[in-house]
Parts: C-alpha cells; structure tokens; sequence
C-alpha cells in the first residue's frame, strides 16, 4: 500500500486553519481520500494531556526551552500513536499546527536558539516531513482580535494572551520557512474571503496531482 | 558570592541515595554550608507535575523519546528556578538524581540514540554541570528487590516495572559515564554497608576541600 499524503497547516490563532481543515477533509472524501484530522499539540491521550498544560494558565508558566521540550514530547507521542500508522495505513492525514509552529513560536516569539529547534526537531519527527504545509498568513493584530473572540470563554489563550512583538516575531519566521521551504511549504494570504482561501488551497494541491 | 556547590546523586531505586543525602546535608550543614536537597523529576511545581506523569501507570505508556523530552522539560524548569538560583546564592545544592538519569534510563534502558540526548542535554543544562556526581553502583537485582519493598504502596514503580535487562543496561551506562568522566563522578558500591558509604563519601569531599 502507498504511504498516505500528510498535509500540516499552519499560522496563527484566527487565521481561518479549523475551517479550511474541514472543507478540504470533504473535498478530498469526496475524491476517495480516506481523511484523519488531527491537531497539535494533542492527537491523542498523551498530547492531550501535555496540551492541557501549555494552553492555559499564566503566560510565564513554562518557559520557551521547556515549552519545546513539552511539546516535542507531544510530537514524538501523536507521530507513533496515530500519524505514522495512519500514514502507513494509506490515509491522508490532516494536520492543524505541526513542527513549524514549534519554529514559530518557541523560536520566533520565545527566542528559542533556532539550532536547537531543529536539532529535536530532527530526532523527533524524522522522515515524517510533511508532504505540504500550508502557511496562513496574517497581521498578528487581526488574528488576535478573531481568537479573542472565539476563546472568550474557552480559556485555551495563554500563547495569545503573550502580546502582539511576540506574535510579530511568530509571523516573521512563519514567513521565513515558506520562503526557505518553498517545495514543502506554501504561504496562503488568510485575510482573502473563506471561499477564497478554499480555492487557493484546491489549485495548490491540484497542481500537484491531488486528489489524484 | 562565589558561586554554591553543585553535587548530584545518581544510581538505580534501593541504592540509598536519599538516605547519604540527608546525612550528608546535616554534615554540610554542621560545617558551615547553607544545603538545598532537591530531587528530579522534580523539584519544583512544574516539575513535579510533569514526575507524576511519568512515574506511575503502565510501562509502555510513554517512549522514550517522550520520557526523554518530558524529564528535559521538567529539569529545565528545575534549573531555572531553584537550582541556579541557590548556586547563585553561594547555597550547596544536593539533588537526588540528574541528567546522568536520563543518559542511564532513556538511553541504555530505553535505546534512545545518545547523541540526541545529550544535545538536549546541553541546550538544558548548559553551564550548570554539576561540579561532583556520586554514582550509586548496585546489582540492579537488589536494588529492584529494595525498591520493591519500600514502593509495596507507593505506585511510583513505572520505571522498576520494566524488568531486570532493562535495568542492567541503566547500570552499565551509569558505569561507563563514571569511566568517562573521572573529574566530575565518583562510582560508590552501594552494596557496602550504609555507614561505609557514608565514610567514603565524606572522604571524597575531604579530598577536594570540602566541607572546606
């Protein structure tokens, strides 16, 4: 059986990625495409627990080092337990937040060094490189004010309540790894309509080949 | 201030760690040192969040890799804020298991690749080596019998579940870090009497100047 497609989106909070996520899930099913949707950090009963502690709280209550750690710990647990199998399975899988997120904010807002992102990185997820990312893009101050009002009773917001210059410096290396990446990663304008954005992402992956 | 004393315990369950760090701390303490005893996974409330994740329930529950990640979290947490801290303070730091674990159980327990691990390693730990290990020695038989009886109500025996090859393999990488680093550890046979140990260890530090 062939190895499954494994498709990660990424960008900030309010950037419209749960809603695109879900149109491509149908798009795809209905093309023939057996679809998982999954999400960082989280995925299964592990992440989920180790999500419940980064998520909430005050917004010094790790710092960036183990923010990373904790999350890559995360990674390392939704890899084994559900991505790679379901990959393996021959399933497309679809994922909300993945390793350049960990970049982008533990690096960019966190001031993380960027080599010893990538050096777990590395030992964490392996071959298991996304075959696309897409990268939404989106003034911090617009993304903030949707995910306010969208958590305002959720209280998963401790990585937005960090401020609009550590968001600043989340987009800028978002940003950077779609330039860097440019056959893996391809950066969408979040501020067009919905249905635009949809169809972007259909021509992309069309051009690809998909759903083939 | 010059800068407190870093000294690290490491060696499987049933060695006697704690007991030679309690009378060590009163010793210290008589001569003149202000002690902090601490322990990892631990040692502050992040940190003992994260133990309790991954000292009880089932073996498998999480990989290595995981285990790997969760403990750096966890020792970063520790580091920043109690152990350099006290250092900082001109304290004494006694702590009851260190990154020599992690080198010990993930690694020869677990099989994780040892250049990953102590590339975590050092991004974590950094500067902050601990200026003498003590490295408890044991045939991991005894030490998992011990251990066996003490944890009888305890539930923190997720890492003793893992059976006997396991635990020769933590050992033997205790071992080799010893041989490796005769600068910083000294190897204890913790099969001798308790009191010989004591005698031995007070020894150790006479050797180098302290309680000086």
């Amino acid at each position: 059986m062939m190895a499954g497609l494994f498709i990660t989106f990424d960008g900030p909070e309010g950037s419209g990625k749960s809603t695109q996520i879900i149109r491509l899930k149908e798009w795809l099913e209905e093309a023939g495409h057996e679809v998982v949707v999954t999400r960082e950090p989280g995925g299964t009963d592990n992440a989920e627990t180790l999500r419940d502690l980064l998520v909430s709280g005050d917004t010094a209550s790790w710092s960036p080092v183990s923010e990373c750690l904790i999350m890559n710990a995360a990674r390392a647990d939704h890899l084994e337990r559900l991505i790679r199998p379901a990959l393996a399975g021959g399933k497309t899988v679809l994922c909300d937040r993945f390793m350049d997120s960990t970049r982008a904010y533990q690096g960019g807002g966190g001031k993380l060094a960027m080599d010893d992102i990538l050096a777990i990185e590395r030992s964490v997820v392996g071959e298991t490189v996304p075959d696309i990312t897409f990268i939404f893009d989106l003034d911090p101050a617009i993304g903030l004010e949707r995910a306010g009002k969208r958590n305002a009773h959720g209280g998963e917001d401790r990585f937005e309540r960090k401020g609009l210059n550590y968001h600043e410096a989340v987009r800028t290396v978002f940003r950077d790894i779609a330039t860097a990446e440019p056959d893996r990663c391809v950066l969408i304008d979040a501020a067009q309509p919905i249905d635009d954005v949809t169809s972007t992402l259909h021509k992309v992956l069309q051009s690809r080949g998909i759903p083939g």
